[in-house]
């Protein structure tokens, strides 16, 4: 069985990372989300193992205490992480899986799964992430502010990626991203076994 | 100015990649096919730089002695080479450049553009590949046989691309090239200026 890809998709808060990725999923088959576990409750038609592994914040501690977790946040005050075990099940089937993280979780990520394939979604400008950030904001100068800087910090993050991919416009961006899946499931090192098998029959 | 790409485009012969290009110039922009040196006269309608550059068999081997082709063969008489000059104007006015040449030809360019992104079409079988080659030869099956083998040879290359794809059909095979070209476009280390204006602005 091929292994399968991990894509880890990430960039800036307000860039639009889940609206891309829906893009993505419409139009390229074999892709699988992955599931994040959490410690906040299940809200109202949400399924254990498909929406969330709903777990303790006992079992939580107990997954990051045996490294499985690959990356975990904090969110006032539920955690969200993702479990290893589950993605290596995916992969090990020949799943491609894809990992929409925040920029910190992505670098983990990237470190612990080197063989990752991570792509970078970045706004047009920083102005125009403001502005995106500012329609979601509260009228407090200080947090839009500090919010700003963190997306500045973020931004500068895209270096360390495989891909950056603009988001200026959600149907070319999906396109981009569905190109370098494309193009990765194309590369040498995954297929040498079906070179070998064109030689060989 | 942003320095192009150099996609090298090879596989054995017969596996349609003339008509494989001809379907992905169609649907990527801004690509540009190499034009080649020959010392064959120029057939009706040919316009040297162009179809080919025209030159003479002096002319060829000063261009060789310079190391000015990036790879060249010898077909009958005729000689054919990849002028390395017009290559890297090209490259250097920022265009994406498209080398559709034979394996051993791409194994010289891999070598001396190391920074090339290279890719080998492959046929679906290599029964599949007999049955086209066959359609195409004499009835001498000793030729035939050779031509067989030297495709077997071709075929085992494929493990020095970047990418390999399979020609089952030709409107799927340029899809997969043209999302190599596009995801080698969004390649992070092709992109610092990018990413640096967005964060400048």
């Amino acid at each position: 069985m091929k292994r399968g890809i991990l894509f880890v998709v990430s960039g800036p808060s307000g860039t639009g990372k889940g609206t891309v990725l829906k893009e993505v999923f419409a139009s390229v088959t074999n892709l699988h989300y992955s599931v994040s576990a959490t410690t906040r409750a299940p809200r109202a038609g949400e399924v254990d193992g498909v929406n969330y592994f709903f777990v303790t914040n006992e079992q939580f501690d107990r997954m990051i205490a045996d490294g499985e977790m690959l990356e975990y946040v904090e969110k006032f005050t539920n955690r969200y992480g993702t479990p290893r075990q589950y993605v290596e099940r995916l992969l090990a089937e020949g799943k491609d899986v894809v990992l929409e993280i925040e920029t910190i979780g992505a670098e983990n990520v990237r470190r612990s799964m080197p063989e990752c394939v991570s792509v970078f979604i970045a706004p047009p400008s920083l102005k125009e992430l403001w502005n995106r950030l500012k329609g979601r904001s509260t009228d407090r100068s200080d947090i839009e502010k500090l919010r700003f800087e963190t997306s500045r910090e973020e931004l500068a993050s895209a270096y360390g990626y495989d891909y950056v991919v603009i988001n200026d416009e959600v149907k070319r961006c999906a396109d981009a991203i569905a190109a370098i899946i494309r193009a990765e499931r194309s590369k040498v090192g995954r297929n040498k076994d079906v070179i070998k098998s064109i030689l060989e029959n």
